[in-house]
């Protein structure tokens, strides 16, 4: 695989770790988002502190309202991040 | 970095890679779309045979119209191949 390919795979695969857990198997529940973003993206949590923040997030995530993050919502939060890092690191280097 | 980090990282890094080489550098023109999906995706551009498929995937991708993929674009691209590989694994799964 290329490194692109390896890198979407990876997405599906670390979707699926968490998804798994509990309930449905293809779902995130907002305990598995949880424990997902934490060990996963760890930068990005210590900016999200308080429970409410998290409750906000995973509303935002769910547009089919069903308390769960499918694997469409996921990867349109995971577009969303890669996204601001790209912008970020744009203007970074027009910096300099 | 967790191997989500780095997968995040990847895809902003391959699509530098290419839009780097000419004119604008943070968009891709066809040429560099071309020779990204080409080098980086050959399982998927096996199904992309003509020229006019070809034409008809910038014209989608090309969300504002200035005939250049703007990394915003091509992250909603990858992100639909993404869900789309997602969908195909998780019936195969099933059917098991």
């Amino acid at each position: 695989m290329t490194d692109l390919e390896t890198s979407m795979s990876t997405i599906i695969a670390v979707f699926q770790k968490y998804s798994e857990r509990e309930g449905d198997k293809h779902k995130l529940k907002k305990s598995e988002l949880k424990e997902l973003l934490h060990d996963e993206l760890p930068d990005l949590m210590a900016h999200v502190k308080d429970q409410a923040a998290l409750d906000s997030l995973m509303e935002t995530l769910d547009a089919d309202g069903d308390s769960e993050c499918d694997f469409q919502e996921f990867m349109t939060f995971i577009s969303m991040v890669t996204v601001c890092c790209h912008d970020y690191f744009e203007h970074e280097h027009e910096d300099e």
